[in-house]
C-alpha cells in the first residue's frame, strides 16, 4: 500500500493541473445554451479515461450524454463503480464570484472554481486514486466501472433511464457516490440513508376574477384566506404533520441510531445562530439530527395570491397558489404521501372554493445497509487516508440516482462525500480544499485496495 | 318646477356636448405624466361654472389642484355643497378598450369614456340641474359650492387635508356626494352608512437567507408556513374574525335595517354565479347585505413568500409575507382594529420567527343619520326624477372623503349615486347610460327646489 500511496503523492501535481482543465469547461446542464459544452465535457473525461487504459464511451440518453468507463483486470475480480457527474450548476461572474467561475485558480490552500466540489473535484479524487494504483502496479487490484452522467444538476429523468434500462452494462459488486459534504470538518462519514421528496403545486380558486373588497368582503370565501388555513392545518400544535396516514409508513429509528447520533458534535445553538434564528424547531421527541434524518419533513416552498406590489391594493383574489413539498423517510412512498396531503387539503378545504394540485417530480427514500464489506472496506480506507473513524450517519436531502442505482443493480451503495458544507456548492466562490482533495484520493486508492482484500 | 323640468331637458345636448369634451381630457391623476392634464382638467371646470355666473377658484393642495365654484343668491338661503372629483382612472387602448378611452362617444343610450360614470358625468348630472333653475329664473333657489377635488383615484391625502382646513370657505347646509352605483338600476338609494378601511403589509421572517429543504427540512420554522398558520387563526369556523375585542365597539343593526334590508331585492344565488362561485360565503347568523354593509370584514389581499415560478425548487423561504385589510362598520377604529390584528398574530406567532408590520393609509367608517330635512328633499326628488320611492340603504366600500367633510363641516352628507354596478368604473369601456344622465340632472334641479322648499 505505502507504494500506492506514494503515487498518490507523486501524481497529485498532475491530478490538479487536470482538474484545472476539466473545471475550464463550463458544462452547464440546465442551460441549453451550454449543450456544446456539456458535450464536449463528457468527450473530455472520457479521453482522459482512455489514456488512463480505460475502456471509455459516451452514451446518448436523449438528454446531455453519460460516460461509462471500464477498465478490467480479470472476470475473478470484484467490480468497483464509481459514480459521478461532469455537469455543473449555472454561474456567472455577476453572481458574485471575485473571479470568472470558469477559470479556476489555487488560492490559501483552495482549488476554485464552479464544479470544483460539486462534482468534478470530488470525481477526480477517484481519476487520481485509480492512477496511483496503475502508476504504482501497472494495473488495478479490482475492476473499476466509471460512470459519469451531465445531468445531475438538470434533473431530467434520461440519465435515470439510462441506467434502469443498462442493469447489464453496469453490472458490478459496489457502488460508490462522492457527491456532497463530510458531516465533519476533515472527518468523513459512511451514509447509509437519503430522504425522498415527494413535491406538489397546489391552487386554490374562488371568484373567476378578482373582486372589490369594500363590495364584496365578507361575503365570498377569499381564497388566499383558504389557502392559508387549509395550510396551517396541516401542522399541530406540537410540529407534527397533520395528514392522516402521512406518519403509517415510517420506519421507526432503530435504537442504536438514536444512540450513535446523540455521541455526534452537533452544537444546536450554533446551526440556530448560523441561519440567523433564535431557536430551532419542529417535530417533538425527537433531536434536530433525528429530525433531519429520520423523521419525514413537509415545507410550504412558495405561496403567492393577489396583489403583492407597493402599497395598497383591496382586492379580494380570484386564485391562491403554493408549492408544497415533504422530505420522506424509509418507507415511505411519494405517491402515497401525496394522496394523503391533498386528501387533508380537500378535507379541510371550505366552501366556495375549489382545489387543483398539480405533482412534480418525486424521489424515493434510500436506506442501504448499514454493516456490510463495502462498509468495512471504507471505513479501513477513511482510517487509512484520514486517521479517524467515520461516523455512520444518515442524509437529509435526497440523491434519486441513488434510489435507482440501488434498485437497478442490486449492490451495496457507497455514500462517501469528500467536500465541506462550507464548500458554496451552488454558490458564488465554490472551492474545494486541497486538504480534501489529498484525502480524497487516498481514499479512493485505499478503498480499492481493501475491497480486492476482502472480497479479491 | 315644471319650467326647471324643461330646462333640464332644453339643456341637455349642450350638457352632453360639454361631458364629452370634459371626458376628453385625460386628467389621470395617479401617473405624475399627466400633471399637465389634471391642471388643465381643473381649469375647464373651472372656466366652465365660472361662465354660467359662479365665482370660481382653484386651490393648490400639494397635490393636484381642487375647485371650489361658488354661486351666492342670498345670505338667507341655504347652502348646499356639491363634491366631486374630475381626476379619473389610469386608462389605455391596450387595457382592453373597443376605442381611446379619451375619445368619447355615445353608443346605445350610453357614453362611452374614462370617467363618463366615474365622476365626470355624475358631476355633469349636478351642473346641469344647476344650469336648469339659471336657464329657468335667471337664478338659482339656494347657494350652491362645488367642490371638486384632482385626486380621488390617487388617494394621496393632500385634498383630505385642505377640507380640514378649509370649514369656513366650505360652509354650507348640505353636502352631496355623487360617486358610484344606485342600488338597483334605475333605482337611486339613500346611503347613509360607509364602511371603513384598515390595511396592512406583514412580514414573517425566519432563516437569514433561503435554506435547502434537505438539509434544514425539519429543524427550522418555515416562515411561510407559521404565516399561513397565523393568518388560518384569524377565522373560527363559524365565519366569524377570531382576533380578541375586534367586535368590541361594532354597532349592532338596528332591528329597523335588518327589516328594511330583509325587503330588498337580492337573488343570492345570482350573485355567487356572478363572480362564478358555488355559494356565498360569511359570518354566520347575517344576511348577505347585512354582512356587506352592517359586519366588518377581514381579507387578505395579497401574498408571497419564496419560489413562485415555474417547476420545483425545494427551498425554505427566509421571509414570507401578506397584506391584509378590513373593512370596518361604525364605531371601529382603524388604530385600534390594527393594534388588535397584530396582538393576535403575535400571540399565535411560533417560535423561531420575527414579525414585523406596516400600516397603509385608513378610512373610517361613517354613520350619517338616516332621517332630517335632507333625506326628505333627496327622497322627494328621488320621486319626482326617476318615479320612485328610494331605498334607504348602507354601503360596504369606503369613501374617505365623506368622514373628512361630515367631521369638518358638520353637516348632513347625502350621498346620492347615479351611476349603476354594470357601467364598468375603472375598467375598460367604461360608461355612463344617457338614462342615468338625464335622471340625475333632473335629480339635482329637483333636489335645490326641495331645499329651498323646506329650508329656504
Amino acid at each position: 500500500m505505502d507504494k500506492v500511496v506514494e503515487e498518490v503523492k507523486g501524481g497529485e501535481e498532475k491530478a490538479l493541473a487536470e482538474l484545472l482543465d476539466f473545471l475550464r469547461i463550463p458544462s452547464v446542464s440546465a442551460d441549453p445554451a451550454f449543450n456544446g459544452e456539456t458535450a464536449r465535457c463528457a468527450k473530455w473525461i472520457a479521453d482522459t479515461l482512455e489514456g488512463d487504459g480505460f475502456d471509455a464511451r459516451i452514451y446518448e440518453t436523449g438528454g446531455h450524454p453519460a460516460v461509462v468507463a471500464k477498465y478490467r483486470v480479470s472476470e475473478d475480480l470484484p467490480t468497483v463503480l464509481i459514480y459521478g457527474h461532469y455537469d455543473v450548476q449555472p454561474a456567472e461572474r455577476a453572481d458574485g464570484w471575485s473571479a470568472d467561475p470558469f477559470a479556476p485558480y489555487v488560492k490559501d490552500e483552495k482549488i476554485y472554481g464552479r464544479g470544483s466540489s460539486d462534482d468534478k473535484g470530488q470525481l477526480y479524487c477517484h481519476v487520481a486514486g485509480v492512477r496511483a494504483h496503475l502508476r504504482a502496479t501497472g494495473t488495478l487490484p479490482v475492476n473499476v466501472t466509471f460512470l459519469i452522467e451531465g445531468e445531475e444538476e438538470a434533473a431530467s429523468g434520461h440519465f435515470d433511464k439510462f441506467v434502469r434500462e443498462s442493469g447489464e452494462l453496469l453490472a458490478c459488486d459496489c457502488i460508490v457516490v462522492s457527491d456532497g459534504p463530510m458531516y465533519g470538518e476533515g472527518h468523513p462519514a459512511l451514509i447509509y440513508s437519503l430522504r425522498g421528496l415527494m413535491y406538489m403545486e397546489v391552487t386554490v380558486t374562488g371568484p373567476d376574477r378578482d373582486l372589490h373588497s369594500g363590495v364584496m368582503g365578507g361575503i365570498v370565501m377569499n381564497p388566499a384566506q383558504a389557502l392559508s388555513s387549509m395550510l396551517g392545518d396541516l401542522f399541530d400544535d406540537r410540529g407534527s404533520i397533520a395528514v392522516p396516514r402521512f406518519y403509517d409508513d415510517v420506519r421507526p429509528l432503530d435504537r442504536w441510531e438514536r444512540e450513535e447520533w446523540a455521541k455526534l458534535p452537533y452544537d444546536e445553538a450554533a446551526v440556530a445562530k448560523g441561519i440567523g434564528v433564535s431557536t430551532l424547531a419542529g417535530e417533538e421527541g425527537f433531536t434536530p439530527l433525528e429530525r433531519l434524518w429520520g423523521r419525514p419533513s413537509l415545507d410550504i416552498n412558495g405561496i403567492w395570491s393577489g396583489y403583492t406590489g407597493e402599497g395598497s391594493k383591496t382586492i379580494i383574489p380570484s386564485k391562491a397558489s403554493a408549492k408544497i413539498s415533504c422530505r420522506l423517510v424509509p418507507d415511505q412512498d411519494p405517491d402515497k404521501i401525496a394522496e394523503a396531503v391533498e386528501a387533508k387539503l380537500r378535507a379541510v378545504m371550505p366552501e366556495g372554493v375549489t382545489l387543483s394540485v398539480t405533482r412534480m417530480p418525486s424521489a424515493y427514500p434510500v436506506l442501504l445497509p448499514s454493516k456490510g464489506w463495502a462498509m468495512d472496506a471504507a471505513a479501513e480506507a477513511v482510517r487509512g487516508a484520514y486517521g479517524v473513524e467515520p461516523y455512520l450517519i444518515r442524509e437529509g436531502a435526497s440523491i434519486p440516482v441513488v434510489h435507482t442505482l440501488a434498485a437497478t443493480l442490486e449492490k451495496p451503495v457507497l455514500l462517501m462525500a469528500f467536500g465541506r458544507i462550507s464548500d458554496r456548492i451552488h454558490g458564488p466562490d465554490e472551492h474545494f480544499h486541497l486538504e480534501d482533495f489529498r484525502h480524497g484520493m487516498e481514499f479512493s486508492a485505499r478503498f480499492l485496495k481493501e475491497v480486492a482484500k476482502i472480497r479479491g
